[in-house]
């Protein structure tokens, strides 16, 4: 019937070329496997030795590859000869156990497993039809890590008790970026509505609130949600707080917001900032916030993964009171890149601004009601299989072995800031809350702000130009201060030690200079 | 020096501790991954077998799986057999041969070495200095894809001629619906500067563009960026112009927006719809956005990747006129998801409305103003390295592989194509441009529409309840049409011909009973 038989010369020629390429042959997929793993292992092996920071100057990469692609194709052995050439001595090594720069971006064998079958499986869950198991496994790793963190069933999408479909939902996305736009488009949509507005009249009346130690990508994400710059509030925090946000402040601005006719819709509570860990207090900020029915998000980006542990538990105290939560397994909790998870108590004020429902998604079981399809609390539509890499790592390591990794980091970041107190020329700037210690040289001799910047700054660059480790900085109430950020994935008390000797030792050198 | 030497008891304790649990030990992950690599092999070897579609009701996942996250480590091989278990048996299989809904996720063992190896590296590439070698190969690995597109120099980075660098770049996002977003975006906070706008003053003026047929997510990107609903312009097409946009409605609408007092702000132009793979004329959709200043972006998403062929290349004629492009590598250019690549032509434009500048990322690189830092090009900050996959796969195949494979894709679809054109029962319904052929079982017997949808959807749910081929659907023009897209990277020739003599099987099953 058709064509098919008629024309068999058409199907020979075909199949011909067909065979020529298959670019998922199987045993090509297990060679240039095989070979990716003896390079991983070798890599894990060396990177200590590395520079964690390359000496390479922009433009490096053009100057050693091709800058044309090439027309034939080429032995797998010669992209990874590119890789171990060109490649690798550009890189700055996140996974070097001399890492402490930023957060670390830790990560585990059962994670990057979990990645690696998630991309050969390569399917897009985009509705429950489109991948029952993939949206299925996100549900299910969403709600163990929920209970890790003990957060309120509210937030669950599958109720563990009745088995009853729960009115809370989550779902995981590439960046906290992303979890504070959709939340902020939903909060928006909600406000506006509430206002009676036709459309986006009246949006210029909105109002959002974070402490001026929000990440800088919270202010970023309500411009791209179209709030008014000028109506994006940074409430001032000090020290008297710890740079956590003051509630009575934020209900000052807030009440004189509304004074003026604006109307507060969003705030942002931070545990565990960026710059310095400081944590804004959940349950104090969500009952401000109730005062103005304005929705309440807590970023707990790095520092939530900690709250697995009952001691640092009491750090979400008042959470049930909020609107949605995000961390990102990504930064601490060993999963690889990316993996941000978010938790909205009321799915349907997510979905209510971000459902769409082209023709060509349309299916049954969608329609029943019975599923929720995961591009309805997102930006895109398209998604990898992001649960299997989250449920591996809390599969194969179990909440006792998590628990014991967050345990060590913040031990040895305690070693590291007993280090520190104990010598007189350092000072620790800002408690520390979890596994980063902000610290800095004393300013010593009557040395002004600015003196001690430079003198800090040049330590910060001496260490880092010797390769054998990396530090970022922060400024923290005018103050310039080194961040040392223990917790890269390979790293050992020993790596902490080693990075304090040669801290003290730059610190000799750049001291005795100045005498 | 410190504590270090007076409190060696903390130090024992603690290393003993670290010794107990080691995430990233290099025997751990070698093992893992080997596992995890049979596991793909197998995989590949059998997915043909397995039904493409599972036959799982909602919640199934957690009925075979804890509800709650294990306390105590398990061998990793527990994970392996719960996913062979559990998950594979829910599975939608896009890897199977056998897949021909929506439009096929393609791969390749490149792309997945390529993943592998960045999610072992795990870094995060925000900056510059963050990583180096992983912004500069996205760069590369983008102006090596420009260059198979034959795109305009002005939207490459590195521009090959002078190696001096360009006023265009480029980033590789997650989806498509964020290169909508953040080029919607930038085209608002431009339009609102020409305006005089003090803020998002006016923002209810802004009106943007695109034919009925664009993927719904445009217009839900729209809303996230706070246009109004009301000036969200879906242009109607139909069958005169194979339901591509038409220049001469798109002006006449425009035209009326401005004489109403709205500001023309963004087009959306569709090369290869979702739903049938329609073509929007980029070069008469740009001149007509010239009249208004109004940002041109081409949503190239799936058949972009047929543009590497000198043969699709027309369907970008006039793209050296527009502001944006975007394609996927993860729909049709065998690299696994996700990978969106950006092109606009003006870097600065996207980078004035996304650039943050957090005290914790300032480095001397970046404000010598020599590099990009790609946080600024994204919604967020993190970043997986997301070039390596995409750059090996151009490195591993070259351009004559990556032509072959589109076209023997094109191929397998047009012998689809005449086999259901020789087929009285059928019909094509809009003309074949790439691997999508959009049929179905042609009304007979003074069929009503209704009646014919009833039928063709009919012939729809028993191919997919045989597990045997997955095909979804759309509506064009008022007709229920079945979409048979080719192209999964493991399909041949053979699965093209069975799954046609499939359709006329269940073709004449259903028409007998009719009778």
């Amino acid at each position: 019937m058709g064509s098919l038989d008629s024309n068999p010369a058409t199907f020979d020629a075909f199949a011909a070329d067909a065979e020529g390429f298959q670019p998922l042959n199987a045993d090509d997929v297990r060679s240039y496997l095989h070979k990716s793993v003896d390079f991983i292992y070798d890599y894990y092996k060396s990177v200590e030795s590395m520079p964690v920071l390359p000496s390479v100057e922009p433009g490096y990469l053009s100057r050693l590859l091709q800058s044309a692609p090439p027309s034939a194709a080429a032995p797998f052995d010669i992209a990874m000869k590119e890789i171990r050439d060109a490649v690798v001595p550009g890189m700055t090594h996140w996974a070097s156990p001399n890492f402490f720069a930023f957060f670390p971006a830790t990560n585990s064998a059962a994670a990057i497993a979990g990645e690696l079958i998630a991309s050969a499986m390569n399917t897009v869950g985009f509705t429950w039809q489109a991948n029952p198991a993939a949206t299925e496994m996100e549900v299910l790793a969403l709600d163990w890590l929920a209970q890790l963190l003990r957060l309120p069933k509210s937030f669950m999408m599958n109720r563990t008790t009745a088995g009853a479909r729960g009115t809370g939902g989550g779902v995981i996305l590439g960046t906290t970026s992303e979890a504070m736009l959709v939340t902020l488009v939903a909060a928006r949509d909600a406000a506006l509505r509430r206002m009676g507005s036709n459309g986006v009249a009246g949006i210029n009346r909105l109002t959002v609130y974070a402490a001026d130690q929000t990440h800088s990508t919270f202010f970023k994400a309500c411009r791209l949600a179209g709030f008014d710059p000028s109506n994006i509030r940074s409430i001032p925090t000090g020290a008297d707080t710890d740079y956590g946000l003051d509630p009575t402040r934020l209900l000052e601005v807030m009440q004189a917001d509304v004074d003026a006719g604006l109307v507060p819709t969003y705030i942002c509570a931070t545990v565990g900032t960026t710059s310095s860990n400081a944590v804004d207090p959940v349950g104090a900020v969500a009952d401000v916030a109730a005062l103005f029915s304005a929705w309440v998000h807590v970023d707990a980006a790095y520092a939530g993964s900690a709250c697995i542990c009952p001691e640092f538990r009491h750090h979400l105290d008042g959470v049930e009171r909020v609107d949605s939560i995000s961390m990102s397994p990504h930064k601490w909790l060993m999963t690889c890149l990316d993996c941000t998870c978010l938790w909205v108590r009321d799915a349907h004020r997510l979905t209510d601004s971000l459902e769409t429902n082209p023709e060509y998604l349309k299916n049954d079981v969608t329609d029943s009601g019975a599923v929720t399809d995961l591009k309805d609390m997102q930006v895109g539509v398209g998604r990898r299989f992001r649960g299997l890499k989250l449920w591996m790592v809390m599969r194969t390591y179990g909440a006792t072995k998590l628990q014991e990794h967050i345990r060590s980091d913040v031990a040895m970041a305690k070693m590291f800031e007993e280090s520190v107190r104990a010598d007189d020329r350092f000072e620790v700037v800002v408690p520390r809350n979890f596994a980063l210690v902000c610290f800095r040289i004393r300013p010593h001799d009557g040395m002004t702000e600015e003196a001690a910047e430079a003198v800090n700054r040049e330590l910060m660059e001496r260490l880092n130009r010797t390769g054998k480790a990396y530090l970022a900085h922060t400024v923290i109430g005018g103050k310039f201060v080194l961040r040392f950020a223990v917790g890269s994935s390979l790293q050992e008390e020993r790596h902490v030690r080693s990075a304090w000797d040669l801290i003290t030792k730059k610190t000799t050198e750049i001291m005795s200079r100045e005498m």
